[in-house]
């Protein structure tokens, strides 16, 4: 069987991490992974199955996650997809014409590597690709 | 071990379900399942691991998936979270204070009992529980 792709995180933009953490500790008895720190934001990621979600709070005003929610409110930030082979699914959006943010992958938190497109290419949703 | 909450789907609206499908054939090499129809919409479901993106397209003009669009534009629509038990969880979202949309469960796509939280209680997103 050939690897397919999945889900690794759905990233949330919020305004107070404390707030948000609530409904996943009283209603899905969910408990919270450790604190870090990535794009100008405070991470904390929640483990549900074989995916997570990942609640974002700024902590620099000039930040990816202050400007969307200065823009747009507290709501969903992107969606992170686990391929096999970044480098292969890189290819393959340059040679169908997806906006690439990061042509060349990046190291994200926990040190693997992503690379983002551009929401215009994909009906408005920020994707970010991992391996 | 008890059984915990997983991420069950990811809802997006969108404009054309051919135009969305593009991406997750192109470049993650995804294929969708089959055609369904719910709350006034053409569904279309993608399997990713243990969990889901459920792909929208309105088909009633007064229905949920149009008026989010018309209102926001395509994006995503809500998060969907698989608990071991429904009844436990809407009892717990009631002494919490969470705001229901469904106060009793009622039948979703596929034959589920599913009910809904206000996204005033949870942030701006709009959360489905399922079992």
């Amino acid at each position: 069987m050939v690897p397919g792709a999945t889900l690794a995180h759905v990233g949330i933009a919020v305004t107070s991490l404390v707030e948000a953490l609530a409904f996943y500790r009283e209603v899905l008895h969910v408990e919270p992974g450790p604190i870090e720190e990535a794009d100008g934001s405070t991470l904390v990621s929640l483990s549900l199955g074989t995916t997570s979600i990942e609640l974002l709070e700024a902590t620099d005003p000039d930040g990816p996650i202050a400007k969307f929610i200065s823009r747009r409110g507290p709501g969903i930030h992107h969606l992170c997809y686990r391929v096999p082979d970044l480098d292969v699914a890189l290819e393959r959006c340059r040679s169908e014409g997806y906006r690439l943010i990061d042509p060349i992958p990046r190291l994200g938190a926990g040190g693997h590597r992503i690379a983002f497109i551009h929401p215009k290419s994909t009906a408005g949703i920020l994707i970010e690709l991992t391996e």
